[in-house]
């Protein structure tokens, strides 16, 4: 028996471009004298729907396609849409019919298949305790879950373990793109029943596999994290680039590493000649910095275009004196500088198209280390679910494909350059235990004791949680980010905004 | 039987303060002689707390204010908190016990109480085919849910029939306070089982009822739409600068009707003291304009400052020849203004601590006329869940009770004034038409055909569906507003933004 595997790559309502994809993948399975086709989960509309759902015409719409599959297709195909309850379900296309197949145990020449929609890991021990598992020979997981760190491996083996147990051949199909900041990591496999990979998809790309269940065979499974969340970031990146017609993009250069890392992933993702760095110096700036981002988008062969900001920071001083006059320097005039920054960027992109990256990462987002319309103006987070620790590591790990990073910005100390001297550690603690604080707390879920006694101060943990949930109103106003943990702030963790909670020792 | 409703307001996280007010209310309940005092859905913790569940001493700290009413209270308590699978379910605080009352009946005096909780209808329609409910005498329903237009009219309608159908007395304890945008709208009540209203709480603010089931009178309902939404929208804006710490806001004021609206919201919410009028003008702004912004701080006894923006528009132009020099004026050089503006607004934020009202409306969200980082600068969006048609109703509304808004700014047609003689009108279809087949799709869920068949034309309509998808990115970078619609940006409808959905003809 021969299972063909389609790990497509569709987009959210293109249901004539979706529909066009399917139905190529489906001649090459019969090409390839396959007996069924299998998509991903959500192959049909394209991903999450979200609110699409109150268009009253968009769900006929999906049944369509369904038709339109029905009339081209000599193979059973399976691929999910919505039932009459506008719930999604698998449907089995086959002999000129189209069946719900939902929780139904099909036959194709006198093998059980049984087919399960899953997200994610716990979708799939749920459905384990079924007893229907026992009589079948094959098992589908139609997946539609997001990438999370360390997510391919653990399914792998999760997947492994049932398919000895239950002594089933399982075929796990995911899609593979990016919607919104999720990335359906592709990756998918067929495991038979003796626990060898048959075979395992590329990540992060679309792939066709083709399952002969006679053939014994064992593939290496691979896994390099860095590698990982780094084609993660750039999938993400492209596909939203890509899925919405930008071609271009632009971003502040700061001399700093966060920009430099998203710089490069804009030059991966998307190629050189759409990227545009733009320098804003003011007389905060060092001279290392220009030098430094001026090298960096040498490295990378990008254009880049300098806009000096101090006259038109002289200027708000000047028109507002009911705000500077007499005052005493502090935040606002901090601030004010990366806002200007903001509306030059936004210049570039309302001029001439450019689509604007933020540049700010977890470990800022989590405490509110980032100006609300100044560096975090943007359409796109790109590094906005990567501690800092993990932008080094990035940054280090791209540096092994090719020196482009110059090594000053990764040993620099951060800065903000919005006023003389200026250090991030002057407001935050230490990146290195920011980090290992945010780990504790959103990734370990451990009490305030337990953090305490792991080694972290009570004042540190005190402003940390503080900070924490205090810039939630900021975080709600942030450009969407690539979510690359189970943690991300972009799906996983949003806090009240009113919020008068205080963690402290019990 | 004498039942107290104790319709209280509580903060997120505020456990301290929430256990106070809640020993407050129970102190007040035994005064009465109360048998048996109620508190709303989620009074212990304060409302929705989204992630705070990840915080892991949360959950303990709850359990700890149980045991501070335990320690305090002599008459029984209904209140609900978390279970041990970390579940809101009701507890019942009685003889210094704290028991889970999670779906079974419990008695009082030899009177059985069937208890569920419910934010909405149709989740009390759902427990109505419960048959214990044919066993109790009395009905308590804690509700959690948010305030939209005609909710509390319909929640007694319903409840009303419940009663006289099931034959029991119904006791209804709804929160009244508003948490990030969602307003709790109070309007508890209690109806006896032949259909008489014992007692209705007041909307929008707290109250305290007693009943007694002993006692046959029927209290007069109450309904005014306008007034409601009003007091709606005062409360959302109120309790987010009270529970945020927020004393003073202020707003860029534009002559039009929607910062006129919004200044008078916040001048209800706040006090004319705590408001101020920022006055922006550019060389495009009429003196009509200034005037009417003048005479409306005026009338609302505001402070207003003025920041001519033309000098700062300059200098960008000056300063980045890269983008103005030899290009064609087009949006660019109209957002620029707008984002001038939101700056100018962030130092007042910043320097003094003036909370930042977004005024942009509904209308505007739906369809993308608005600037990220220009109007939609703010924290709190004050009538985001508005259609401009709200936004006059509710400007006339107003004006009957004191007449505060110049008939000239309601009289005018709506112009951003960011060129030349520019009117909505110009990029809009009028709000009128365009109102109308917003809420044709959004709220009647009508498809393309019954919309054209309405007496909408195609063109317009394709527009619509346009904009609506493809300025999905803006709202997500929106501050939150309050929701009075069942159909809101904050809470209910949220379209993917990779969205190639196109909507027409079938």
């Amino acid at each position: 028996m021969k299972i063909a595997l389609a790990q497509l790559n569709s987009t959210v309502g293109n249901l004539e471009n979706n529909k066009n994809k399917i139905l190529q993948y489906v001649f090459k399975a019969q090409e390839n004298s396959a007996d069924i086709v299998l998509f991903p989960k959500n192959a049909v509309f394209g991903g999450n729907i979200e609110s699409l759902s109150v268009i009253k015409n968009f769900h006929d719409d999906v049944a369509k396609v369904l038709e339109g599959i029905k009339q081209k297709s000599s193979i059973p195909v399976l691929v999910t849409a919505f039932d009459k309850n506008k719930k999604n379900v698998p449907f089995l296309i086959e002999n000129n019919k189209i069946n719900n197949v939902s929780n139904i145990v099909f036959e194709i020449k006198n093998k059980k298949f049984y087919c399960i929609l899953a997200d994610d890991i716990k979708d799939v021990s749920f459905i384990c305790e079924d007893k229907n598992i026992l009589l079948t020979d094959n098992l589908i997981i139609l997946a539609g879950g997001y990438y999370y760190k360390n997510k391919p491996e653990q399914i792998r083996t999760f997947i492994k373990k049932v398919a000895e147990e239950k002594s089933v051949n399982v075929f796990y199909i995911n899609m593979a793109g990016a919607q919104d900041g999720y990335v359906y990591e592709g990756g998918s496999f067929s495991v038979l029943k003796n626990g060898n990979f048959n075979k395992i998809a590329k990540l992060f790309e679309e792939d066709f596999l083709i399952t002969d269940t006679e053939v014994d065979i064992n593939v290496e499974q691979k896994t390099n994290n860095e590698e990982e969340i780094y084609n993660c970031l750039i999938l993400g990146l492209k596909d939203y680039c890509a899925k919405n017609g930008f071609k271009k993009v632009a971003l502040g250069v700061s001399g700093g590493i966060d920009s430099a890392l998203v710089a490069t992933i804009a030059v991966d993702a998307l190629g050189s000649d759409n990227v545009l760095g733009v320098l804003m110096p003011s007389k905060y700036t060092s001279k290392e910095s220009m030098d430094y981002s001026i090298k960096l988008c040498k490295n990378l062969k990008i254009k880049y275009e300098t806009v000096p900001i101090d006259n038109i920071y002289n200027s708000y001083i000047n028109e507002c004196p009911q705000v500077f006059k007499d005052t005493k320097k502090d935040l606002t005039e901090e601030n004010i500088q990366a806002r200007i920054r903001g509306n030059v960027l936004m210049t570039f992109s309302n001029k001439f198209g450019y689509f604007i990256l933020c540049t700010c990462n977890k470990s800022e987002d989590a405490v509110g280390y980032s100006t609300l319309y100044g560096d975090m103006t943007g359409g796109y987070s790109v590094i906005g679910d990567l501690l800092k620790k993990d932008v080094y590591a990035l940054s280090n790990y791209r540096n092994t494909i090719s020196n482009v990073i110059p090594v000053e910005i990764i040993k620099r100390p951060p800065t903000a350059e919005l006023r003389e001297n200026q250090k991030d550690s002057d407001s935050l603690p230490e990146y290195d235990i920011l980090d290992d604080v945010l780990e504790k707390i959103l990734e370990k879920n451990m009490t305030y004791s337990e953090i305490v006694n792991s080694g972290i101060e009570e004042k540190t943990l005190d402003k940390v949680y503080k900070l924490l949930f205090s810039s939630e109103y900021k975080r709600r106003q942030s450009p969407i980010s690539t979510k690359v943990t189970k943690t991300s702030f972009i799906k996983d963790i949003k806090f009240p905004m009113t919020n008068k909670y205080i963690c402290k020792k019990n």
